[in-house]
């Protein structure tokens, strides 16, 4: 089956195609810049393990041009990896929001068009591109079911002592204002990799989603039960860019006090904050760099991003009532062995012993970096969104 | 040593008199509505057991005129429990906030007068009142002691990556935004009581102050290293009228989306949220009468409250690295047999085992509801928060 992922940002679209149930995309690349000056294209094949690769810089002035420009190379006789973009059965797209009512991947109908609009006002800014995602790919892969995947899907299956707030019940019933949870695919994704690993389907699961962007989550029977962001991408773990967790009190007080408007604070928390905020750097490379130089700021940050993670793992083992095993995913949490450390000394009551040596190499593919005797998993499992986007679109659609 | 205990509010003077190394305090009262029409006074001695009281509505226009009425009934002939206002050797006044600056009690000189001034911005409904409350005080109680005891000291030993948010670091270093904390008082008083009953002074405890404000705090050899409430009163748990944690993006969603200006925000959260803004009712007695009526929604608001306190019992055991005891205190801590024990269930990974019976039982005084076999001890532990003041005072001045 030809599956085509898409991401749809507001002047960018990430894609890949698969040929599933084969697990390596025969083509990738972005399309960015759109309607902008400078707008490029990019196109790459990995076919039986050789590959050709396109770059232009061109003027591409909506997303429908972008992604006439990938049907074309898709379909090219030198480039191409199928024949007519008809031989396209899905296209997959990834929206970050479904509100509730999308709990599931989602063949998208007219009828499901108008419902996802209605999630507009929970992600101005992610949605109405993946809209426009899936109305431009119904013109071009005329054949193929629109398939939409939600960021937020997996955490449908929070109990409402986990996904409410405490406020006035209308703000839920009336304004959908709850827990909504992001990065589900990969937590789904690496939750899934890992009990299978584990041979444990009904294991008690920490994922830790630790990109630019990062966020865990409490898994339980394959589900999940907690997790850390929230009605938006912003609150629980500190990240590149954003606090995480604040007391609501330094809002108001930035307000009252310091003059701020309340858009100088939503851009100060989600764009000035977290690491960015502490050191400078938002990239941890970059922290660590200069940690390692000596730098204290980098230092007390490192402290503040492990000490976080930390105190939501000690929270998730009371919420699971025990713990089978820790998942690290995403760049950092794939990438840096010193955060792995930090985050997993002293929990010895939780039964937790990190291997260095393990910790420090940098294999490839799943691998277990806890001690023989650790009375808990711990393991770093590489996420995959797009594979996990094509893999629920065939399991829809086969 | 006769220890005179204040606690002045804007409109109110809460007051006990102890004559240390007595635990028991020879009178209390209050003085209310000052300034405003009907203020009332109230006034109780209880002198080897036996005692008198004395309720009055009359015009009490400041604080002044309000300690001056209670000076003349302390020194009555008929009330009284001294014979002059010199006899008090030392005023106790329980301050909210001493900012970094108030680390301990402290005897406040003209000189610390000033830089109590400086902590007003950070407390600007409480500290002001307490602040005039000592003035007043220093024309009546001429000869005692002035002696401070602040809300926050108790959390002035957490290390950075507990009391630093994760925002651009001026904001720490020009405008003193990070964690205090509040309750201290009564933290330290239950922590130690629990450390000294336990016989572990380096046990690691942690301390729930469930009353119409709530919060919770991680103690290791007898010193706070983490603590629910943050830069002001509203993080962490849920409250009486306070939503506790919450995501900041509902925040910006309240303005942007539903309208809303900062001030009605912040007064939605802090006062019309929590218990109250999920059932209707602010008192948690109210609330379990609903639920035992069949109210969904109580039962909801149950249900989230615990698991609120559940999640920062997990976390705090990863702080720790491990759990002693678990004290529960002030009015719904001493009281709620039920919320114990939805908070104490399915954490047997932690080792705690309540005991319905023992947790049933309404005795007096410190008392262990945990069964023989659990690995936690879980105590009930009532506060006093009037009583560590005047025993820090009596530390301080003997």
């Amino acid at each position: 089956m030809n599956i085509f992922v898409v991401n749809s940002g507001s002047s960018s679209i990430k894609y890949q195609v698969f040929k599933m149930p084969a697990t390596e995309p025969v083509c990738s690349g972005l399309v960015d810049r759109i309607g902008l000056e400078g707008s490029t294209i990019s196109y790459k094949t990995n076919v039986n393990g050789t590959g050709q690769s396109v770059s232009n810089t061109l003027d591409i002035p909506d997303h429908e041009a972008g992604l006439e420009l990938v049907s074309q190379l898709l379909t090219h006789r030198d480039t191409g990896v199928i024949s007519n973009p008809d031989e396209i059965q899905v296209v997959g797209h990834r929206v970050v929001h479904g509100g509730e009512y999308f709990k599931t991947t989602t063949r998208i109908t007219p009828d499901l068009k108008q419902q996802l609009k209605s999630t507009f006002h929970l992600a101005p800014l992610h949605n109405p591109p993946a809209y426009s995602g899936i109305e431009v790919a119904e013109k071009i892969f005329k054949k193929a079911a629109q398939v939409a995947v939600f960021d937020t899907a997996f955490f449908q299956s929070l109990p409402p002592k986990a996904y409410r707030y405490a406020i006035p019940n209308n703000f839920y019933n009336e304004h959908n204002i709850r827990v909504y949870g992001f990065h589900g695919t990969s937590h789904r994704y690496v939750s899934a990799l890992a009990a299978e690993y584990l041979q444990k389907p009904s294991g008690k699961l920490i994922t830790l989603h630790l990109g630019n962007g990062c966020s865990m989550s409490a898994v339980k029977n394959g589900q999940a039960v907690d997790t850390t962001m929230g009605f938006g991408p912003l609150e629980g773990l500190i990240m590149g860019t954003r606090s995480g967790a604040i007391d609501p009190t330094v809002i108001f007080y930035l307000v009252d006090q310091l003059g701020y408007d309340i858009h100088q604070v939503s851009n100060l928390l989600n764009k000035r904050s977290g690491m960015l905020g502490l050191t400078g750097y938002s990239d941890m490379r970059d922290v660590t760099r200069a940690m390692q130089e000596g730098n204290a700021e980098a230092a007390l940050a490192y402290d503040l991003y492990a000490y976080r993670i930390k105190k939501y793992i000690g929270s998730y083992a009371a919420v699971l009532n025990g713990l089978d095993a820790v998942i690290f995913t995403a760049g950092v949490g794939e990438n840096d062995a010193l955060i792995r450390k930090l985050v997993c000394a002293d929990l010895d009551y939780l039964g937790i012993q990190l291997d260095e040596e393990k910790n420090g190499s940098r294999e490839k593919g799943i691998r277990e970096i806890n001690t023989a005797a650790s009375g808990v998993k711990i393991l770093v499992v590489p996420t995959n969104e797009e594979l996990e986007i094509a893999k629920q679109c065939y399991e829809l659609q086969k």
